[in-house]
């Protein structure tokens, strides 16, 4: 293959999007040189300020838009709840549920010691200052319903247990429009399990 | 959904790559927060310069890196053959077969009257210049077989007959590897009249 050196680098550099292969790689490239130079200033330009303009927030972790965190308003102080989140982008789909109006922690991971990830890299302790500092009196963990994710939330009601607050995680039960044929047995028996009177 | 403002904004831009939607945008996005600055800045210095390092041969239409055309050789203008693409993409793969040596010629696209595009389109006219200049002895049709590849195939033939060259065009039939049951209707019909002795 002979591609012009040029485009060897676009695509090579394309190819670390997560997902994207030589061949998303070759077909984004090409496409881009049909785009006018305006396209990809505007591309260039969003693309190298991220870090500048996307900042997290020293308290919570999520991203601020500029200087303001949506996130820590007085008003979600106020409600004395913090939920628990391994990772911004979590933080998105639970807000558009519209379900929870409290304060966020992100835990920047999840536990896991094969990897490398113990407890000391995770904010914890920021956690537990935070826990204090709002006087908050529930703790939701919402983390992935993963080997990682049990053994993480495990380790937070055994760190969190001592300071009186009430921790409860996210319910695990059938998807909403499932069929009950297509779920997998383990979403089965916790559903199963966590039957309520209906 | 609350993005802050400059993630919206690169969902935004990552949007215009083809095939990428709201979700892979949003995917794409989270994954480049976690990128180093110096991965961002690698991203947007080879995205800028595109149209400057990528331009396209004068002559042929094919992409060429900096100054030089590696498709305007000596030794493939004294093949005296041209090989008609639509796009500069379509260049690689007919390459990396190593089936072909002659010159290449991008039309720009295919005759589609209802979208506009006609023959005074496509560089038909410089295409005849390249016949005449290059003595050519064959034109080989690389254009899809979709009804623009045809019609255009069809236009190219009795536009380059009255200059005495060969037009040849590239053959049909099963692709390799496929299962006869497989294949679609248009494609048999197609191998059953180009069928040869074996």
């Amino acid at each position: 293959m002979q591609y012009p050196l040029h485009l060897l680098k676009m695509i090579n550099v394309l190819k670390r999007l997560p997902g994207v292969g030589s061949k998303s790689a070759e077909r984004y490239a090409f496409h881009m040189l049909e785009w006018p130079q305006e396209y990809l200033d505007e591309m260039t330009s969003t693309i190298r300020d991220i870090h500048q303009k996307l900042q997290q927030c020293d308290e919570c972790g999520c991203l601020k838009d500029e200087q303001r965190c949506q996130f820590c308003t007085e008003e979600r102080q106020q409600s004395q709840v913090i939920c628990v989140i391994s990772s911004i982008k979590e933080l998105f789909p639970i807000e558009t549920t519209g379900e929870y109006k409290g304060l966020y922690h992100v835990l920047g991971g999840l536990l896991s010691p094969l990897n490398g990830i113990g407890p000391d890299k995770l904010s914890i302790d920021s956690l537990k200052l935070r826990i204090e500092k709002w006087q908050i009196k529930e703790i939701v963990i919402a983390l992935d319903s993963t080997l990682e994710g049990d053994a993480t939330s495990l380790y937070l009601k055994k760190e969190l247990g001592p300071l009186g607050i009430t921790t409860s995680r996210l319910a695990f039960g059938l998807p909403m429009g499932s069929p009950i044929d297509y779920v997998d047995g383990g979403t089965l028996a916790r559903a199963f399990a966590a039957r309520c009177k209906f």
